[in-house]
Parts: structure tokens; sequence; C-alpha cells
């Protein structure tokens, strides 16, 4: 009889918005993973999610997590602006960490998580999951075959149905609107074009939530991209997409182009006399949950494989770079080299 | 803290194609179920698939998962035609019984496994996984809620990319066309317009595989249906749909509509010189893959509630009373009233 | 300098709906026509069309349209009951004839308009405008190049947002739904899959307009075909399709599939806190302008060139053959030979 | 009898591509104009024109047509940069002027044109149809009406299957891609965000076709814009869409949004073992040939009526305006205000 392979065993430190996400798919099919042990700062917060997902330890302290003797590895799911520490705790540690996006809100940031982890010896990955979703996948793999010639432009669209939480929104916590939303596209950018940002132009401003301005954000940005081998891009960022979550990309190339995203929640087409309707994603959750469980699935080969992971702290570190880039630009009206903020 | 409920464990009869499927969802997150023995007539084929989803007990019996002291419910995947039998077994062991759809080939042997599972007093549920779709879900509430008036007509499209083998597709085996791929739409019909059928008619052929014919079966056909409240449909079943599985689904009502089945495979539009591209859906289990999860979890909720379950024995026996009626209809080239073989 | 060619000069008979749609066509460019005198029993109907269109003259009686020595040819709109009269009233005028559908409401009445015309020596041909839309156009043509491998299955949709007049309904005079809407389908089916039907079985009934049972039609329909090669089909007719005009064919082969209609009146995509809506069409003769043009244009291409229409009397006499087996079928329950009416 | 009207009588200057269009809307039906001569440059082309539309009258100079004394209005279809000196000599003769866009390439040729025409008292419209589009129409219309809340971001697509030949791409001649392209998306952003652009952001260069570098031109560009208001938007102009014209729109506004332009040829969906096809516009006349027809009649009406032409000199200027800057912006690799060019 074959052996069954021993599933590495997770904490999880955060039990927000997307620290729920993880908990699900952790604790799912799939995903090659044991969750052990929960951690949130509020300690309420860690109980509930515990409960919810049948696992026995929480805390509210993160280094209860890394003291957990079988913990292996950590997932981590705090603010953003708690990265840098979280992931230089878990390193010292000796746990392999898989890291919420964005890596930093800074390049110095990114670059004292990559240190600690490089010297600890330990994995760490980004978790970038569209990468993983099947359209995504299937993508990647047609534009490496020539499936389009060369890929010329770079279009991405995010918006979110309504605007954060005020203390979210705040710069010093989640970056804003151009990093913590935008970076998923600078990612994509990267990864689909096979080329580095070398320039972002910002155009952007508080259209809709006068209230965001005071958190130092916006709600509305289009942001211009130029690549080191000259070709172009733009990502448009929203917070007012009222009709549900919107997130689209196309690549042209010089021979066609791929579109990926229609986004409906339901497969059901309402007739009715006021004409012909569709509903579009109310939650994202539902529409990459096996990109989820496929990054996980590939941090953890990666561990037990010991090869690099699919996502690093390089391309973590360029995104990043990429979103201070667009916050300069959006500040001082001009186009921004990253290698100003590099 | 609060207490983990407890898991159902469940034996799985039969590892064939839809066995597997079942396999991956009774092991898989949010199921609520736990796998704990597999069985399959073929040994090699239990052991492999137990291997695979990391279960320790196999055995080439299914009665060997009758006996097991841990399983409170069976899931029934074997061929059609064991249907009875194994349903009646599970039944006399005290087991609560998932059977795979068709429950019987005939209205007779649905009465029977009725019979044995009501003596019994165990749960029977049969797997009309359809029905759990979230699409599906929308589209029944919006229905009942008055959405689209009354519904007159019903229209149904269930297509395969290529035939199944002979032997699977043998009258006496699987039910043939009309019955093994036409029950779903019978259930739909049903349960969407909220009324029995009570005449059919059809017209079928071998039209690809004319060595479909040896073995009593048909590739294509369309079935008119007509409903007790004199509401009217259409299904068509095709084994030679080469793009992809095909399934849609439509409600016409006195003031509205609704159409569900895109039936895409990924999200990506491909546009290319020869034009614009997506795929269509290539594995119907991952376009089902929440609704059969969903089911497997209505049935663990009626066990432990004790509440009949969604899909009962006698929607199965009314299905198969139809697809009953649209094989003798082929075959005497008449319009058939389902009460004549009740 | 090239010489321009002369337009060839029409009479309109009858200014009812479908009649100002010939007589937008007529006066409109790309038509090939011209247009000289409009004729309707309701003289004031006429003249009103007349001043519309810009044309000096018109008359309630129609033969003053075949006695207009200016007069090529006559585009017959009346309602369906009369055509056989007008048919070879013009024919005997020596007026070359082009006759909306359905040419007549019975095999006999086909027969008649047929052999007058014959005997004249002029042009017949009947209006199945959708040959001429691009979208069938191509369809066609890839169908003949082998594109879908053999055709098996013809699938039609063919729905109105509301009912028509009793009048109108009525089957002495417009053949009601299984004969006016029908023939549509039935002669898109003949073209597209290339052969005869042989086999029509009906289901169908007053389930919205109960009314319409007062004047012998009915309101809703499923109509199953089987062509002489044994190839199957089904049509779907309605008239409470309340969200708009929907006109849906797909044809299924052995190598393929191709799907038309979409039926969007505009490209606008509306995206609200409701979901995301699109119009559907609203006005046929928008969706088949371009097809009516083109229609008169090969009329007029063949009357120049003493070639045969591409639509016969043969096409017209088939195609209502299967709708009076269609009634026949809706009457007497059971499936008709197209035969038995011939 | 009701009196018919006299249609305005035209003369077409300039046989190229567009003039053809020109030349089939003002000899078809719907436009109320009647053509009655055609001048080109190339003798042959207007000979061949005038033959096809069988037009008696044709030259090799323009002012023949000025000289015509039927000739009430003209559309002047000659090469931009040749603009404004025929819509000069046309309003010295008196003709009511129709201007293909863009009306300059320069701020300064458009005041040169408007001041022409205002001293003459002729109508000056410039041709930018798309405002004159159904699906177009019902967006404005609805954006007016609040139905999406403010407009916050335009974007807009509009992309060439290939390049044009580089005597046409010369930034001398048609203005470029960023102007001759781009000009139609910076009209329909003023008049759909009912604001003006007040800054514009370019990234551009030769991906595809170096060749144009020679002429002076990009193939590839985006355009970040703002609004006086604080609005933003992009526009992605391209010379490489193979796979067809692709001319989309999308306004994003605080309670919903948009979404114009699917642009798909005919209404067939292709469906084959290599995935579901349908085609992508190939022929933008196609597509917009109603908006052509009802910007004729729009511009005949308003000369009739003796109101402003639904879109004016001033129109055309601030497009231009916006073109200038964005060739600026292109040039010096920064954001340039629009007033920097007036």
């Amino acid at each position: 009889m074959m052996t069954v392979q021993e599933r590495i065993r997770f904490g999880l430190i955060g039990a927000g918005r997307i620290g729920q996400v993880y908990g699900q798919i952790l604790t799912g099919g799939g995903s090659d993973a044991e969750l052990v042990v929960i951690a949130d700062a509020r300690p309420e917060a860690a109980q509930e999610t515990a409960a919810r997902y049948g696992i026995r330890a929480w805390s509210g302290e993160y280094r209860a997590v890394l003291d957990h003797p079988d913990v292996d590895a950590v997932v981590i799911a705090t603010p953003t602006s708690t990265h840098v520490e979280v992931v230089k705790a878990a390193a010292a540690a000796g746990k392999q960490v898989f890291c919420e996006k964005p890596l930093a809100l800074t390049v110095a940031g990114c670059d004292e998580a990559i240190s600690a982890t490089d010297s600890a010896g330990v994995t760490l990955m980004v978790g970038f999951m569209r990468r993983f979703d099947l359209a995504y996948q299937s993508t990647k793999q047609n534009i490496v075959e020539g499936g389009i010639g060369v890929p010329v432009m770079y279009k991405g669209i995010g918006r979110d149905p309504r605007r954060t939480t005020l203390e979210f929104a705040r710069r010093a916590s989640s970056g804003g609107l151009l990093m913590d939303m935008g970076i998923h596209d600078y990612d994509l950018a990267r990864w689909l074009m096979g080329d580095e940002i070398v320039r972002v132009s910002v155009e952007g401003g508080c259209l809709v939530y006068p209230e965001l301005a005071e958190v130092g954000d916006i709600d509305n940005a289009v942001v211009n991209l130029r690549f080191a081998n000259g070709a172009i891009g733009n990502v448009d960022l929203s917070r007012n997409a009222v009709y549900g979550h919107d997130i689209r990309t196309e690549v042209l190339g010089s021979a066609g182009g791929v579109r990926v995203g229609r986004g409906t929640q339901t497969d059901a087409l309402w007739m009715t006399e006021g004409g012909v309707a569709h509903d579009l994603m109310q939650h994202p959750g539902h529409r990459f949950a096996a990109a989820f469980t496929a990054e996980i699935r590939a941090f953890v080969r990666s561990i037990r494989e010991g090869t690099p992971p699919p996502v690093t702290g390089a391309d973590a570190r360029a995104a990043t770079a990429v979103g201070e880039a667009a916050v300069r630009s959006l500040d001082e009206g001009r186009p921004v080299m990253v290698s100003e903020v590099l």
C-alpha cells in the first residue's frame, strides 16, 4: 500500500479578511497543508477563527505561533505595515514563510525581509495568487509559446465595489490604492510581459469618497507603464465599481491578444422587460478559491523539494518598487522612473 | 472553546469515473464528511483510489464497506444496473445511503430501493448535483419568487464531447443516452418548473457513431416534454459536441426568462487573426465541483438533523419514469404518457 | 463614362407592418430598386405610406398597382390568406413577383401560385430574408465546406415579446404560431441542414394568452423535426418573450457546431448595483435591415439576369408543408409525416 | 397629398477610403441627401467613384465641386493636412461644410476653418460619427440622466488590425496615431464625461512596425487623461490588433458604469475542437454604417432648420488640442497641459 505523504503543518498569523481566506484554504482539501494554530492581535478573533476551522490552538500573540513546536511554516496575513517585523521573527524561528502581498510598503522593507529569510535559510514566498488561476496560467503559457507574438501592451483593471475602512486605506497601513490594490497588476504585468516596469505615470484623485483624502489615499487612478524593452501599459484602479469586483487583464501582442476576466459570480443570465442581465463577481474569494489553493500547494511543494518558490522575495520587491514609484508620480505630477526608488 | 462537530464517516462504493469525483469531494474541504473506506469490484482500482486520497482501508467487495464498523453512510457510485442491489444491502446494514443518478433503470427498481431504505429507516438521497450549483440555486429561488411569472417552457441541452465506451452505453448497463444523460434534465425540468412531466415525444438516432446501435443506444436525441399544467419543453442530448461539455438550461416564463450555462472552462478570451475564441468546459467535474460538495454537505445535514434529504427517492423515481417513457417513445415512434410506465 | 444601370421599378401591395419594412428597403439605398406605387385595402394607409416614402402614386386597390405602366415587379405584403389571389393576378399582369412568407397557408395554395407564375413566365421569389443575413450566409457557407462535419441536429428559437392582434393570429388569416412564425425556422432548417424535413411532432398550448384559443391559435410550442437522412431537430416558438425578439439558431454537426443570434439591439453593457445588463433586440427590422436589402437586390439580379431566384416557390411550398404538418400534429397529438399533407 | 421635401444636394471632395464611405451614405437611403458631383485630385478615382454611385459629374479639381451650381453642401474627405484650405474655399463659395475628422492638425488650423465658416455664415460640422451610433447615443442619454452617478473614469480602446500606408501615417499628413486615431476618443471622452480634458500623459513607441519611426509615427500608445473637474481616463491606441478593428469605450461612475463595444462582425459563434470562436469587426464601416447616415441626416437637418450642428468647429478644435498635447507629451516625456497648446 502506498504511503500517505505527511502534510506540512502551518500556523496562521492574522485572522482578518484575508486571514479568513487562508484559514479556509489551509483546512480545505487539496492544499497539502494542515493548520495547527492561529494568532491575531485581537484574541477573540483568533479564538473565533480557530473554532470556525476546528483548530484547537489559538493566541493573541503571533510569537505563540512561532513558538509552537508543530509549526513548519507560517502564513502571514497581518496588516502590511507589520509584515517586515513578522517575517523577520518567523525567519529567526526557522519557519518557512508565506507572506500576503505586498511584502512591504517600501523597497527597503522588502530588502530586510529577503535578507532575513535568506540568512535563516528558509523559503520566502509572497501571495500573488492570480498567477495560480487557471486562466492566467494558460495565458502565461500561451504567451511564452509565442501565441500572441511579441507582447506590446499590458492592460489591467482592478476595481472594488466600495472603499475599505479609512484605517485600512491609510498609506502607512496598507499603502493605499496605488500600492495595496495596484500591486496585483504590477506583478501580473511583470510576469505576463516577461519584462521589468521601468517608468510609471499616474493620474488619480478622490472623486467619490472625499474622506479618503484625510488618510492620504485616493479612490480612482490610471497608471501608465513603460517596460524596459519599450512595451507599454496601463492599469486602472477604482474603489467605486458598485456593480461588483471587476478584475480584468488584457495583453496585446504583435500577433494577437488575450483577455482574462468576465468576472461573473454565477452562470445565470436573466431576461426581463428591462433587458438581459447577468451578475458580476461579488466575492473574489470564490473567483480565486482554486488559485489560493494551488498557491499554497506550490509553496508546500517548494518546501518539500527544496526548490525556489514560484513567487520570490525579489518578485515582491519589484512590485513594491513600482508601487512606490506610482505613489511618487501621483504626489509629484510627473512620470517617475522605478530606478528612482531603488 | 467551541466544540468541533464530528464528521460523518463515509464508505465509497465504486471507484470509476464518478467514484473518483466523490472520492475527491469526500476528502476535500467543506463536505463535512470523512472518507474511511473504498470498494470497487476491481481491487486494484480500489487500492489506487485509496492511495490517491490517503485512505487506509480498501476492498474488492462492496460488502466490506457495509461491514466496516466506522461507516455511517455510503456513496454508491457503481454501474446503474447494480444500484438497486447495493442500495438494498446498504439499507439492510443500517447505513445512510447516497446513490448516484439514476437511482435505477426502471420505476420498479426505484420502488425496491425506496422501500428498502424506508423499511430500514435510513436516509436515501440521489445525486442530482446540478440542483446544488449556485446558478441553478439562484434560478430556482428567483422562479419561486415569481421573477419570470408563470414558467411556460423548459429548454435543456446536455451534450458530451464524445461517446462513452460501448459497455457503458449499453441500455442494460447505464440506460443509454435517453436515461443516463437525459435524467439530469428530467430532474431539473421537474424542479425548476415546479410540475410533473406527463408526456414525452422523442426523435433520435445513431448519426455519428453507428457502433452504438449494436448496444441499443443512440448518439443524438430531441425530447419534447409536456407538463401536467400544460407547460411544454424540449431537451436535446448529444454524444458528439466535439468542442466540449455543453450543459445549458433555459426557462421561459410569462414575465421573463433565465438562461444558465455558458460553460467556459476558464475566463480567458483569445484574439487572433482567426477571430476571437474562448474555451469551453472540458471537465464538468470542475464546473460542478462546488455543487458536488454542497450536495454531500446537504446529505450530511439531513442525516444529522433527521430531516428529509433535498433530493428524495421519489424525485429519482419520477425522473426514471420520464427516462423509461422516453426510451419507449423512441422505440415506438409516438408520444408516450409517463403514466404508461408507472 | 460608365452607364448607370436602370433600376427595376416596383409596386408595393400591402402597407401593414411588413409592408412598411419593404417600403423603406425599396426607397433606401442598395436595393437596386425604385418604388413607384403603393396599394393597400385601406386607402389612407396607402396614402400615408406613399407620403412617408415620397411616392406620388397610391391606391386602395391592388389592381391599380398591376395596371400601373411603369411597374416591372411587385412586392406582395398583404395578409397571407390573400397571397395566392394576388400572386395569380400579378402573374397574369406579367409582373415579376416577390411574395412575403408564407407563400400560402396550404400546399395546394402554393401549387396554384407556382403554377400561375410558371405559366406566365415570371419570377416568383419568397421572402425568407434570414438567408441573406451575413451571419447566416457565413454559417451556410461554412457548413457546406464541411466546417462542422455532418450536420446532425438543428435547433431554432423564434420568440416575440407579445402576442399579435387576435385578427392576425387567426389560423385562417396568418396561419397562427406554427405556420406564420415557425415557417422561418422550417426554411432555415431545410437550407442549413441541406435536407428535407420528413416528420414533425408538436407540443404546444395557450399558456399566457387564453384569448388566443378563441381564434384557434396557441402562444407556445416545441416542434421536433426529423430529416430525410435521419438528422433531428427542434424549434421553440413563443409569443411571450417579454425581454425582446429572440431569434437564435444552432446547428450541431459531427465535427463542431455553430450558434447564431445573440440578438442585442445595441452594443452597450450596463453595470449597476443590480448586476450587468445589455438590451435585447426590440426591432427585428433593425437586426435584419441589411438582410432585407440584400434579399431584394438578389431578386432584382435574378430578374435582370434571367436566373432562378435564390428562394423559389418550391422552397416556399416545402416550408408550408412542414407548417401544415405541424398544425396537424398539434391537433391530433401525434407525429405527422410531412408526406401526409402533400 | 403631402409634399415631398427637397433633398440637400451634396458635392463630395475626396474619393479615398473615407470618401467611399460618404459616397455610399450620400447615395444610400435615409440620409436626406442627394450626391451630384465628386472630385478627387486623382481624376480616375473621381471618375470610378462617380460611376460606382451613378453620379454623372466628376472632376480632378475640388474647385469644380464648389463651382457646381446645384451644390448646396460639401463633404470634405481629403487628407487632413488639406482640410483647412478646402474648408476655407468652400466657405468662400457659400457652401455648407461637413468636414471629416480631424478638422485640422493644429488648433491654429481649426481657428482658421472656424473663422472662415463663421464669416461666410455657413454651417461647419465635423465627422465624429461615433456620437450618432445607437449604443453611444443611449450611453450619453443614460449618463446625462444620472444612470451611473458622477462619471469618474473614461476608458477608450481604438485599435486597427494593421498599420496604414507610411504616406498616410506621416505626422504632417494625417497627424499620426495620437492625432488621427486618438481624436475619436478625445471627442467621445469630452462628450460622454461632459467635461474638458486639461492634461494628457503618454507612453508610446514603435513596437511592431519600426518603419513607422521614419515618418515620425508610432504604433502603440497609452494616453492618460485628466479632466477639468478632476476625473481621469486612459485611451489605448494600437496599429497591430491583428484580430480585427477593436473599438471599446467604458465610463465608470460613482453609481455604475457602461461598456460599449463587443465589436463582432456577425452574430455567429463557432464551436470546434479548438474552442468556441466568434469573429471580430473587420469593416468598421459596417459597424458604424447607420451612424454615418444619422450623422449626415443631422447635418442636413441643421442646415434646413438653421440650427447649430450637433458637432461644432469648437468641438473639433478641442479634440485637436488634446491631440497636439498628446504628441507633445510623447515627444517630451512629460504630462502636458492642454492649455499649453492653445
